[in-house]
């Protein structure tokens, strides 16, 4: 089944709130197998709406309507999706007595215009509001469910999860499971050709991949009578990634992160870093502190911003930075033997570059230095990163946080880190 | 004239993304002063996006789409756009050669997908990526302009700036000049009560403030028949808000950020500045440093997570510790010392805290101690923030730069700071 979902709101098309609720209705329905193929989002304006809704009682099964159903002369959902259903609107005495107890419970007057909340067309299916005074309502026109939602996120939300699941989970037949494999250094257009005869349409699982900061996610999506028989068809697909991927996906769900996975990895083998960050200034420490459990792992960084206290607070040679510049290996080599003396620390992780605007020392605009020590062995990788400054701080901490990465693996795996290097 | 936004992504119909950049061009237009009666989102289908596009080329006027421009071989709103208006495609030479430079610069090998981005439209004027690959479009047909943008923000955000908004302003006739204050350390319903008369509507210029990221932002808005006028217009407003807000407003434009005014209060006081960071852990550091010229002022930094960091790099004592807990006025106090003893520099900004999701030390999750020193005298105050890990993080990140940004403006105006502390 087809579903869609409409957003009612002068203040998302002044872009003046995130639209929230469309994201969360589209997960649910994705989740319980709906196929959602529109969002939209009109004003609080008759004609406007009116069109919209005729134009998705043409092409979906379902239409999840939000916003638009409180108190206010402007809030008109409910009398045009009756009048485009050509239905009367009539009063539900059972929502009348909880907008009254509602408020009664508050300890506040009714202002007047609540009553016309209590308002619902003839026949529908009333939704209690749990957390206002709104009811939801379902109207039935032909094989057409129109699901009518208040805005606020915590009035939908249990809304939905209380009364709209149950409902359509009993007018669908089947769901649909997906699986995000995320990958970090590889381009997208390389996986893509990696696994191209993995995504022609129609598949089922289909596979599709997408660029997100600087990583490339691959998401497997099944349709099954159940959950269970879902994942079983993603299982093979997913198996096949992994063996064409290999060790550039660093996680197999969603909820995962970069961050999570360097951290996880250097919690598994024991290892405690530090980091000394002058172009990134911070970025790689606070990033791995954003993950619950970092203490384990993350004891103590230096920001080394200027010249002067890279070599008071990481004993970098001043011959060193003279002759080669702060953005350079040389400089980079000593950030790291400098940080781990101090901190004994494992694992160190180092960057120093020119995020710009204007270069300075002769370095260009995105030249950068980042380098990684584990246990006295270190490799330290140039990298020439596009865009204006932040972009620049930003790839340069996703990657740092894959060279950790990698280095760790290597250097668990064969042993040959830092080997060649040093 | 109107406006419409198309966002193109399949990974928004199955909400695993917020559509954020419905919202930032939602917000783009209206301060630009378009109308903007609908937003939508399909999926990369050729059929429905086609039909979506002849939906909005009889409604509106200006149509911008983003999302789908990439190189793989999901990507077609290029294709479909150009199928809808009747254009063929055809190579453009500049931008085959940015791809070429963006690669030999990445010193990566372009794979054979990426040259597709550099087709585009006969006739269609080419809107560079400085921070992708794939060029925007703005393609006419008869008098509704096409506006095809990619989707990643950054690179989005970048474009709509440089390119796309000089070229609205031109299509508009009559200006909108908008001007957005922008304030701390004062709560959004303060500012409403301070300011109501100015807001009513019908007013030119508007006054309308929001509440963003712990701040609170004023935007007056004037329309005129030219910028100078509508300038003109907007002037006595802003003096006025400026007599009734005073030192709660720091910046005066809508590019200006809290870190770049604190940023260049330090250097016009020529101040160097050090961070101690425990709960943050590079947070404060990182905000600073993102704003060009930073290496004037941010020297260095401390990333002290775990208790024995702020003993060896910072000589927090261990009986503070054990007494009072890192997460302490007593410990931020030491911390500051240690810093400041250390580096020499002129300010100190230092944060200990609990972030959770698990309470230690008996502290509950969200006490959080900022401390700033200024040239040996001291403030250090308590907060107790709500929400979860990061967005307690954030929080205190952005409260220290408003606490540094307050604490420089007292100690150079009554010198009263940090005296009934001490």
């Amino acid at each position: 089944m087809t579903a869609e979902i409409i957003c009612v709101g002068t203040e998302i098309l002044l872009g003046n709130i995130v639209n929230t609720n469309a994201a969360y209705l589209a997960n649910q329905c994705a989740a319980l197998g709906l196929t959602c193929f529109y969002q939209s989002v009109v004003g609080d304006n008759e004609k406007r709406l009116l069109d919209l809704v005729h134009l998705a009682m043409g092409r979906s099964d379902i239409i999840i309507i939000c916003g638009g159903l409180g108190p206010t002369q402007d809030d008109i959902t409910k009398e045009t999706v009756a009048k485009a259903v050509g239905l009367d609107l009539v009063l539900d005495e059972n929502s009348a007595q909880r907008i009254r107890e509602y408020f009664e419970k508050k300890g506040t007057k009714i202002a007047e215009n609540n009553w016309k909340q209590a308002m619902i067309p003839v026949g529908a299916m009333v939704l209690n509001n749990d957390n206002g005074t709104a009811p939801g309502l379902i109207v039935k026109h032909g094989d057409v469910s129109i699901i009518l939602l208040p805005g606020p996120p915590i009035e939908l939300e249990h809304m939905f999860e209380e009364s709209v699941k149950p409902y359509l989970m009993k007018l669908e037949n089947g769901v649909i499971y997906s699986q995000t494999l995320k990958l970090c250094g590889i381009a997208e257009s390389t996986v893509d050709e990696t696994i191209a005869d993995l995504e022609s349409e129609g598949n089922n699982p289909t596979v599709a991949p997408y660029a997100k900061h600087g990583e490339v996610h691959i998401r497997v999506t099944a349709k099954a009578e159940d959950e269970k028989a879902a994942k079983k068809l993603c299982k093979p697909v997913v198996r096949e990634l992994k063996s064409r991927l290999g060790q550039n996906i660093y996680a197999t769900h969603e909820q995962d992160t970069l961050e999570g996975a360097v951290l996880n990895l250097l919690i598994a083998n024991h290892l405690t870093i530090c980091s000394a960050e002058s172009i990134t200034a911070g970025m790689i420490a606070a990033r791995l502190v954003s993950v619950p459990g970092a203490s384990e792992t993350v004891k103590s960084g230096f920001v080394t911003y200027s010249n002067k206290s890279k070599r008071k607070l990481l004993q970098v040679k001043k011959s060193t930075l003279e002759k080669h510049g702060a953005v350079s290996e040389e400089t980079v080599r000593e950030m790291l033997k400098g940080a781990a003396a101090l901190t004994k620390a494992d694992v160190v992780i180092a960057t120093s570059g020119e995020a710009g605007p204007e270069p300075s020392e002769n370095k260009p605009v995105g030249l950068v230095y980042i380098g990684c020590m584990i246990c006295g062995q270190m490799v330290v990788k140039e990298y020439n990163f596009n865009g204006e400054r932040n972009k620049i701080r930003e790839m340069t901490t996703t990657n740092a946080l894959m060279l950790l990465r990698s280095c760790v693996l290597e250097y668990y795996s064969e042993k040959t880190f830092g080997k060649q290097d040093n």
